[in-house]
């Protein structure tokens, strides 16, 4: 077989076409199908822009309202994978919540039966989908509060997903302005290119594995700290900071260790992050001293980067307004990264339903670089 | 950046280098870093080989008993995961064994407390690995047993690795000749280049997830109808068949109907498999009506193939063979998946802690082909 060369990481290769979406990294701007995901965000709802990646096109009404139906009736757990929570929850107290996600999702699709993807028609293979993603907020945030030694809370029908997932977390509705917070974040998040998450899920989509598989290997690849990183570390930013008097000596003293500042330069955009940009007008609308602490951190670290990285062009990313818009909805620092993954699920799955219309496997080629074979095998010698 | 066009499927595209080991497709030759597999397979044990892929090299006689004994020891789980084992082999009824291993090595690798592998040092990585490896069998035969409403065995420390494996899944010590037909399957098992569950666990392994994270993907990707096939389905072609006689009718008729015969035709090798042909050598050590069967297919296959498709070069793979052997030795046919499964954990944790040690996340790009962005996002209209 001929071989290629290609940058590392295959950055920049192109692996498939996609009629899903992509990232503009030198524009500032991602899109969902045809349509700027930041505009979605501010003017859809979470379902109607989950319609949008599942069904292909935006829902009016009538088909808004049976979405929403359909999609809340999934949201509850059958007895087996529930009965299985706690022992998952206490297993996964050190490796995570996402840990615990992937075992419960595993579980979830092998109690639903899921059949390989080509086994399948593409009806079923949408309805497994939603099913799957239905279940997410329900499974990590009954996950949490086993976690914490509190009774999981059962979803409510009645709720849209994202005051859902707030009232499954804590037991209280939210009020609506932090459901609707949430939900723009959790729109905001749903896709966003080629990145490794969503390439893993689609090469095990290649070989035909069923859709728990995929999103398993996805949720791996998302709890990587160079992946899904986490929007608590830029908080943890913030507290580590304190004070706005200290922000300038922090941030030179890291800059100048060659430190990474979290929260800041991203791997794609080249300008402003545009979900950095929606995030932080969101914590505005909150208002109060951590949303001005951390408009000064921006503002001044930008100004220290600009300075002593002149033409790296380093802005917030995703992770630095989110954490704050999380933490002024009362999310625990330990669910942002979930709370980003059920959103990304939704993504994910409209990748591997796409990359299941192909039938091609991904399946790439290595470089042996070790001493030459064949040498002969030694002899054990007692 | 810049975009690089490559083959469908990234074939050829070369992703990384390696010290593993590599397929020589023309040539009908694949290595263990210097040395031939099938020669290890044919000299050495699984332990040896184990050890080879783990530490870099072949133990001597100290080592190899060192080695065992360490292994050994780690077969046993801890109890959090015994008792979950019940639950999920329930749910496991109809996705199969490998969602069932996908989620018991899921709840493990939690339960160990893995870390990040970015966050843990490459003694501890190696550590982490040898004991998710040494527990896949357990693992495996099982949720088998309880599958089929029987109590798990527990493993026992005296015996060598492929001898456990048998004895946990029948409850009886296997034969010498059984055990040593098993090991050097699963010797030759143990990696075969940059396949799509390799390069899955590779994929994940560079975002810096925890070993299960990784393994858990790769097991997703075998679970592929494309990659980790069935030998189980090349032994129902035997049977289909039925009696030497039906032979030449029933493969013309699948030929000329532009069928797969399954058991036939690799992507990489343009030569007889080395893998099967030393599986056929094994199977005629057992010799019986079986082996003359599936050797009579074999001979008729090629020359059916080499008349109706000449320079197509089809020959038997793995599957061919290894399905006859594992018949062979008694294992279920339920369980030959899983039994390569249980071998190649041992290749994915080598190019695991292979890629630990870049530090360059995969992440390709993919080709937005949908209708330009952005369109106005409509209204929902009442």
């Amino acid at each position: 077989m001929p071989v290629t060369e290609v940058p590392r990481g295959l950055a920049g290769v192109v692996v498939t076409d996609t009629a899903l979406g992509d990232v503009r990294g030198t524009e500032g701007f991602y899109h969902y199908r045809q349509y700027s995901a930041v505009e979605l965000a501010q003017s859809r709802t979470f379902e109607d822009v989950w319609h949008l990646m599942s069904r292909g096109f935006l829902p009016d009404a009538a088909q808004r309202a049976a979405f929403a139906a359909e999609t809340a009736a999934l949201r509850h757990l059958p007895a087996e994978v529930r009965d299985a929570l706690p022992g998952i929850a206490r297993a996964c107290a050190v490796s995570g919540p996402l840990a615990g996600l992937r075992t419960a999702l595993s579980l979830l699709g092998a109690s639903a039966g899921l059949r390989p993807l080509y086994d399948v028609d593409a009806a079923r293979r949408t309805a497994d989908a939603l099913a799957t993603c239905a279940a997410v907020p329900t499974l990590l945030t009954a996950l949490h509060r086993l976690g914490q030694g509190l009774e999981p809370v059962a979803p409510r029908d009645d709720l849209p997903y994202a005051a859902n997932y707030l009232y499954m977390l804590t037991g209280a509705e939210p009020d609506a302005r932090r459901a609707r917070a949430i939900e723009r974040y959790l729109v905001s998040t749903i896709d966003h290119g080629f990145n490794a998450s969503t390439f893993t899920s689609r090469v095990i989509a290649s070989t035909g594995a069923d859709l728990a598989a995929c999103l398993c290997g996805a949720i791996g690849a998302l709890s990587g700290p160079l992946h899904g990183g986490a929007p608590s570390r830029a908080l943890d930013t913030l507290d580590a900071i304190g004070t706005p008097d200290r922000i300038g000596p922090w941030v030179r003293e890291r800059v100048l260790a060659g430190d990474r500042i979290m929260g800041f330069g991203h791997p794609v955009y080249r300008t402003e992050d545009p979900r950095s940009r929606m995030l932080r007008e969101i914590a505005q609308e909150f208002g109060g001293p951590l949303v001005e602490f951390a408009v000064e951190v921006e503002r001044q670290v930008e100004a220290i980067l600009a300075e002593l990285k002149p033409g790296r062009e380093l802005h917030t990313n995703v992770e630095f307004y989110a954490g704050v818009v999380m933490e002024l909805c009362g999310l625990p620092r330990e669910m942002f990264t979930p709370t980003f993954c059920s959103a990304r699920v939704v993504g994910w799955s409209a990748n591997i339903l796409e990359q299941a219309e192909d039938t091609k496997i991904i399946r790439p080629a290595a470089r042996y670089v070790g001493p030459p074979p064949p040498q002969a095998v030694p002899a054990v010698l007692d």
